[in-house]
């Protein structure tokens, strides 16, 4: 474990060791950084359901190296296939509604298929895992040129003066593989020395913002404020944000955005306050099936990440779970809300920006007709 | 320290033992139920200045029996006088903002000087404490009553199916003395069989709401769920929050409404959504001097509140500080935000309802015109 931190990339390969696939255990952000190995299926099963890693892109790039593995183990099984079939099921069953986990998976599937040769099958499973990771990187770096129009226009407006974004979870590096969505054009904005200070939200229940958001920006050395959630409309309300920029979990045909709870309350104070409020989204997670919003199902978490909360105890020394409410009190913790298109100001995606309506999708995407 | 829990008071005097007060230390709730004791001008200050005690109304009422310690104390000293304007300056400074301190102070000094006699005295400060304290729940108690009237319209619009009411940060009775603000109604609704059901907004960074709200609607057996302050617009969204209703820390002559950070957002998700949304206060926190919320003075509070957090550890049986973000990250902590007027769909005062606006306030208050 003593490999040093690739400090661009939440998952990669050792070119030396190509057996060998190399994480961050994120439930140890900020206050350790463990880098963990996984070598096998049932591994990887494990760090995807347990959240070691999260983040649409990122569960995918992980179930694609999880396929991978099941080629490599299937050389010592007496029927390959069917020990392909059974890790492809395992792997689904860690986070059931995750679109980007099924993606990979079937991908892996299709292509696999194409021999009967267990070595041609292992590198065809190498080879297209690592074009899902490195496919998954373009992406999220076209958005990011995307987006950095936007903060170049406020950047001028504003003289050169720091551009302020609020920005909400975690739609960073370590949801995806580099890059990240909504923190992409942070990033090449922070390269192309256009100065950016970024507001966290800190995004409870889970403490996305404030637990890896954060220690993203911190490690990329571009300065950052963390905010409670309750903070963003007064900021708004007085001129100290600029523009807010946030990923999604889900958009919907008509420009609808799902995504962390609370995303809808900041849109709401945009819109009061005439800022500009961005939602930056790999193609992938366009929902082109459901009509609107509405209709997305509502998933609702354990209460106990409401009522207890993980941080480190610098006395202890030690990572410490606390209860914050009175003993056995009920609480309700749905994990996402919906953003109405007609709060968001633009999406940006891998193929450019475009209105948040169908029309705009479609002009982006006319293969969708 | 053995003494009964009273289950209706934040602030209570033993009649067998006049020259003792008693209070709930509530920066161990809902963990610890601590009663302290307090017998001088010093501890007084202490607990005001250290925040065992918190709310406006509260640390009025506890500032008014520091002057009669003050009263006591005077009968030992060579220079009476000089000792209780001592005893007002260093009550003064615990929390120099605090408009009800300062009115307490002013009005136990006021009496006091109707009288150079010691005896008389300390009698008309106990009066005075007395007084203030009575007063206070009898305000509390009237906002109930006019609040009560819109919890039956809705509960009667519903055929008595239960009322869900959301509240952020606490306007309860460990607030104020007895009955709360915000919680009034829902106290008198209960008790009067209406069935209601109260979203509690955790209210971060401090948690009064998860902490002090819930252990008070508990303790009450008043149906309650605490939620992340992220979750209520999403309720709203989906049609399952009847009306919001939260106190004030201060209230402008043209009806805006400065309260706890956050507030805001949830005026605005209210306002998004078609939700009925009250703020009840106590005339007192009515300034009659500022012509609008945008010059209400913001009071930033220490990141240590944002980035680090107490709670009860299970398995240490013990309050624990922990930390939620990378270390020396930088947070900003802003205490209160200011709801616009428009917002607002009644102020609840003491002597009843109005619209938030001048004309509305000075048709409860003509005396202010």
């Amino acid at each position: 474990m003593n490999k040093p931190l690739n400090t661009k990339r939440s998952i990669w390969i050792d070119p030396q060791k190509s057996e060998v696939v190399y994480i961050i255990d994120q439930r140890h952000l900020p206050h350790k950084t463990i880098i963990a190995e996984l070598k096998s299926v049932t591994q990887t099963a494990r760090v995807i359901k347990e959240m070691w890693v999260r983040g649409a892109p990122l569960i995918g790039a992980t179930a694609g190296y999880g396929m991978y593995f099941a080629a490599l183990e299937a050389r010592n099984q007496t029927n390959p296939i069917l020990h392909i079939q059974h890790s492809a099921e395992q792997l689904r069953n860690t986070r059931p509604t995750a679109v980007d986990l099924h993606w990979a998976i079937d991908r892996q599937l299709a292509a696999m298929q194409k021999t009967s040769n267990e070595g041609e099958r292992i590198e065809i499973a190498f080879n297209t895992a690592r074009q899902i990771v490195e496919e998954s990187v373009d992406s999220c770096r076209r958005i990011g040129e995307h987006g950095l129009a936007f903060i170049k226009s406020i950047s001028q407006k504003k003289a050169g003066e720091v551009v302020n974004i609020l920005t909400h979870c975690n739609a960073g590096r370590m949801a995806c593989v580099e890059w990240g969505t909504a923190t992409s054009p942070i990033y090449q904005a922070h390269e192309a020395g256009i100065p950016v200070h970024v507001y966290v939200d800190e995004t409870r229940p889970r403490n996305q913002g404030a637990r890896i958001t954060a220690w993203e920006l911190k490690e990329a050395n571009i300065p950052y404020t963390v905010i409670v959630d309750n903070v963003g409309g007064h900021l708004m309300q007085h001129g100290m944000v600029d523009m807010c920029i946030v990923g999604s979990d889900r958009t919907t045909r008509n420009g609808d955005v799902a995504n962390k709870i609370g995303t809808y309350l900041k849109a709401l104070a945009a819109d009061a306050n005439d800022i500009p409020f961005y939602v930056a989204l790999p193609s992938s997670t366009i929902d082109w099936q459901l009509a609107q919003g509405v209709d997305i199902p509502i998933e609702e978490r354990h209460a106990a990440e409401v009522t207890h909360i993980y941080g480190w105890s610098e006395e202890l020394n030690d990572m410490i779970k606390v209860r914050l409410t009175p003993a056995q009190t009920a609480a309700k913790n749905y994990g996402f809300d919906v953003t109405p298109a007609a709060l968001v100001s633009a999406l940006i995606t891998e193929r450019g920006c475009c209105e948040a309506s169908e029309e705009g999708l479609l002009g982006l995407f006319p293969e969708r007709h």
